[in-house]
């Protein structure tokens, strides 16, 4: 009798695009693009476009169920494609440029991808790799006709494709939970795992994001996303951002100092988002030209920890502040925001610029976390007990795609491989990856933390601690430094540095001086480590 | 193949205060009651109590689908109850203090409602109607113990039950549809309708006008609802507030100024919300007693339209911005706030300000508008053109409280009542209610433009506008004018007023000068006029 009187129409994402078409009709969104002129064209414009673009897609086939891959940067093309695909009840599989051949390979096969979507410069590793897509029949370059290279894959243009079409389009109304994009995580081991996200939770994801108390950024803001579209959608900005009637500039493959700049100053960007390495590009530009960032107050940064003193140049020299944030993959990506709040801000604006710098975020609204030990009991939220961290929410991963089993637990709970503490206020900071920490006699060593002290030495240009197995303790730290050109350092210099700043049974049991072996993406690849120096405290 | 592999928890409004108590755990929530000193507490605090209160009401038998009704102003209590009562499955019925006690009898047994919570001052509206409530088996007096009196209806104590319960309790899961709010509508005919808020619809329009383009306060704002609780969830406010962690404070059944001005001064309130007529109380005390509002930076009125003066008061006496809001009971309430756009900030600030006074609201995400004529087309927004106001979302009705069939049309659409235009930026401005609006000659008055025109005339206290009857246009302009005391005003008087500010074809037919009634909520009684001037134009 209670059940069911108000209206229950699905969220779809398309709605989105809808609205801000609508309500920001004329709202810019500016991009780059490869080895074409910069594009500037509205909201309204975009709605049309997507519509042309669906049109086109149909006619090659596309249609409920199917996939479409892109291999594409952060372009207003791409952003097309993020609703004109979800838009038909297609999946747009976002293929990460960035990974290797096989895996590039294996996720458009493990997708069944039947058309790719590619930018002008991503032609060469297209053709390269078309003899093994099996399943791709059509191949588009995101170009106007006149700069599309056919190239051994006979691509066809996107605008060529799009100026054929019409932009009167009647939306199928979805499902919800339907799949809309499919995101690969790439673990260090095994295959690229695919993360299947639904209408619901990109819809959901973007209006929890685009709360004041979350990113904060409203219709006067404008956006520079550096995040790329092919990760985890690009931090869902392009859904929270037409959200709030923001206005969009999309910065292509373009992440020198100088392109950085030139957007942030000429298009009046007010709010960023990427990677530390693009943040550290940028500072170390203005820095040495001496410029101002414009009109940039605040800058989200993720993907790794972000460096104290990055958060601290931008605030104190620049008056840009930073917003940490952490996520996954499975969590569309949004986990947390280290945002600010009252009762930091009466601690002083010191103890907010700590809590804010040194921790990864601070719970939001629609994603739960937890902490749990070894034996899965919840651990306090005291910002000392750290355990594995757990997420559960309406964005949070269920199964990945094509497997037989749920990759959460019957409750919900997703095993985020992380391991974190969370202190009284709710931040949450990341102490290791679990297979990193090092479990000494039943308590735990954070490598990380233990690495952040290390690294502080004089004369230290890479730390890396790994757990090595140990005869009484189970497992020990061993520190491997490797010292910046012509340092002379020994491992009493390193011990005495360490001791005053750890607690005694943290202090690594060896100090190893090697080079430090790194992966494709630049970390310390522990594995090695670990594999290396196996038999270090036992042999 | 691509369906369903994110996780799909319910949206429930208890995960809203379970977030808020956790991650905002310290944020304070300030009451003031009925005779009791006034009262702050924290969100931690305000969850705990929730569920002490959700047992409590369990213990009393209520349960999954059963109706609970509450006759309470704006405390931390009604605050508790509106978490507790439907978490547990239940419906919270907001029975309105303001309707005739037939009304409340009607609405309180339509709701089949067994237990009723009321503050101290309604014991005497309880007792009288008590013998009529044939479903009400417990009555609960929202008081502490020492000040509970049980009276005619025996009522408990609120928090003598509280005390009793453990504060553990297991929320259950629920359908996000199920009904959690029962809001009843006082059209000026027929019985009350009800409208059920799903938690689904509750939990969505708490995530859009908590978005930063919409009511956009965050974690260091104070609110301070006026809107009243029993008005369809205070606007959603009680809401949108913890989801983005702001304190709140809540002023019970004191709506003077000096009360108003006391709580915005000492308790630090950013942002506050009611009617028309509260501010009205406002702006004449601060600006008599020459105070300041503190920190208080917008207020959102809504209700009835939003006099110009006052507006431009609270902004260039007060630096206080207004946002003009729009919505209705069956619309939870959101339907349009008048949030300012970069494109009218190009334009100028008067330009801005003039587009935010004058008209209810922008659309905002989530709630589709459109206007259409008489034979149900599409009418353009270009701001002239009006028409019936439909609207559609997901926290738009489906269906009535124990109706048939179904209010909206099969696609969705919930016809207003109102008469509108939308402009080409998405501003909404109500010209009329249908029943009310002028047919003249297939031409469309508006008797609101008119009124707000010929109030304007000096002496005049009360400007009416009705069509009646006319043998030749169908329909045609009536003023009725109640001048100020000791004014003498003739029609040629107010028609030469009218001239230059009207189109010719708008001129009222005939000019009466008389009393003008007024119904039971204060707004002109136009039934009574157009039966009392049926034949004015033709007898």
């Amino acid at each position: 009798m209670t059940a069911g009187l108000m209206q229950t129409p699905p969220l779809q994402i398309i709605d989105i695009l809808k609205f801000a078409s609508t309500a920001h009709a004329r709202r810019e969104i500016v991009s780059r693009l490869v080895e074409e002129p910069t594009f500037r064209y509205t909201y309204a414009d975009s709605a049309r476009r997507a519509a042309q673009a669906a049109n086109a897609l149909k006619r090659l086939g596309i249609g409920h169920g199917d996939r479409v891959s892109s291999l594409a940067w952060n372009t207003h093309r791409h952003f097309e494609l993020f609703y004109a695909v979800p838009a038909l009840g297609a999946v747009l599989h976002t293929a990460n440029p960035r990974l290797f051949d096989e895996q590039i390979v294996y996720t458009i096969n493990h997708a069944e991808s039947t058309v790719l979507l590619f930018d002008k410069n991503f032609l060469p590793v297209v053709e390269r790799l078309a003899p093994q897509l099996t399943t791709v029949k059509t191949f588009i370059m995101l170009s106007d006709e006149q700069r599309t290279v056919p190239g051994a894959v006979n691509a066809l243009s996107y605008e060529t494709l799009l100026a054929k079409e019409s932009a009167d389009i009647a939306w199928p109304t979805l499902d919800e939970n339907l799949g809309a994009f499919l995101c690969y995580t790439s673990g260090t081991t095994g295959d690229p795992k695919g993360v299947l996200y639904s209408h619901r939770a990109v819809v959901l994801h973007a209006m929890a994001s685009g709360l004041a108390s979350a990113f904060g950024f409203d219709a006067f803001d404008v956006l520079l996303p550096y995040a790329n579209l092919y990760h985890a959608t690009g931090w869902g900005l392009p859904f929270a951002g037409p959200i709030n009637g923001c206005k969009i500039v999309f910065p292509c493959d373009k992440t020198d100092g100088a392109s950085i700049q030139e957007l942030i100053v000429n298009e009046g960007v007010t709010f960023s988002g990427g990677v530390p390495t693009i943040w550290t590009m940028y500072l170390s530009h203005i820095e040495k030209t001496g410029e101002t960032p414009g009109k940039l107050k605040r800058v989200v940064i993720g993907g790794s920890a972000v460096p104290r003193a990055m958060a601290e140049t931008f605030k104190k020299k620049y008056g840009v502040r930073v917003l940490q944030i952490w996520g996954m993959t499975e969590t569309c990506p949004l986990g947390v925001i280290a945002t600010p709040t009252p009762e930091l801000a009466e601690a002083g604006e010191d103890a907010m610029d700590e809590a804010i710098w040194t921790r990864q975020g601070r719970m939001q609204f629609g994603i739960e976390l937890k902490i749990v030990d070894e034996d899965g009991k919840d651990l306090p939220w005291d910002g000392e007990n750290s355990g594995a961290l757990l997420v559960r929410g309406p964005w949070t991963i269920r199964r990945y795609f094509r497997k037989d089993a749920d990759a959460a637990s019957a409750d919900g709970w997703f095993d985020t491989g992380d391991i974190a503490t969370i202190d009284a206020a709710g931040f949450m900071r990341i102490t290791d990856r679990k297979k990193d920490v090092i479990k000494s006699g039943g308590e735990w060593i954070s490598s990380i933390d233990l690495e952040n002290i290390a690294v502080a030495c004089p004369g230290v240009k890479i730390a890396a601690v790994v757990g090595v197995p140990h005869p009484k303790w189970e497992e020990r730290p061993l520190l491997v430094i490797e010292p910046h050109e012509g340092q002379q350092l020994t491992e009493a210099d390193v011990q005495a540095f360490l001791e005053p700043r750890i607690v005694k049974w943290w202090k690594p049991d060896k100090v190893i001086f090697a080079s430090v072996p790194l992966t494709a993406t630049g970390k310390i690849d522990k594995k090695v480590l670990r594999s290396r120096y196996a038999t270090a405290l036992t042999g």
